[in-house]
């Protein structure tokens, strides 16, 4: 399964897929991102993400990943952090979504970085079966916490 | 409480600081940090990570935020995980960790990011009782998942 990496020409493809894992994730109105701030923050001079498409042999756009890199002070190394893995509903079961992890897997052992990250809807048993047949191993122990909002700009002070 | 940003003169401290945040979460042996990589890893040409670094009036280190910024493609922003906070023992109930929460959360909204974030071990009862007092939410339905060491290598391939 062909997999390359973004380039700008594709941002609404990019944009496309998101809204497609919004949807399959039962949150279809979650998307905010305003195209050009989007563009900037993929594309500009400090990308904050980086970008693979999974292409069917037609050259179809099936499915992408957008990661960046997290770091652990305990190993001395960065990561690669999943932050979205999503194939289309209609292109699954043909390994588009193994040849994106393991396109990532072969980015952090090239780039020396101690992990691969993800986080998993507890929901979603599907994936947790495949993310589990490829060694993947839950840190159960931990709960991710979240400010936003007012309560971010309350902490932040006037 | 005083709150500044490191520089790499702070590189002994920051170190001795993570030791003494193993220690807390009961995995004194777990840090392997090179130092020398480690200090380019935070003050080389391109930093994994930034520091933030505590001291009493008297000038003392009393503890450290490590962060980075990850990304929202739902909200088209950044925010900012907080992948270290400690406080040392000896120095707590003094404010030191509000006082690194709230410098972070005035760079996350100065950075127009969408949310301050970290993960928290779910013993750690005391800890979570002051993220709810701030107002932080537990992603209580994502599980984090993880690939390293054999399963991240065999994934990558030959």
């Amino acid at each position: 399964m062909p997999i390359r990496r973004a380039t700008e020409a594709d941002l609404p493809t990019i944009i496309d897929l998101i809204h497609g894992l919004a949807e399959y994730e039962r949150e279809p109105d979650a998307v905010r991102l305003d195209p050009e701030t989007f563009r900037l923050h993929l594309f500009g001079p400090r990308p904050f993400a980086e970008t693979l498409i999974a292409e069917t042999p037609a050259g179809q756009s099936a499915g992408f990943a957008l990661f960046f890199h997290n770091y652990s002070t305990w190993e001395g190394r960065p990561g690669i952090y999943l932050e979205d893995l999503f194939v289309r509903p209609e292109l699954r079961g043909q390994g588009h979504g193994k040849a994106l992890l393991a396109a990532l897997a072969r980015i952090a052992v090239e780039r020396d970085c101690a992990r691969l990250e993800w986080a998993v809807l507890d929901w979603n048993e599907p994936s947790i079966q495949f993310y589990r047949s490829l060694g993947a191993r839950p840190m159960d122990e931990w709960t991710t916490y979240r400010l936003t909002g007012e309560a971010l700009a309350t902490l932040a002070g006037p």
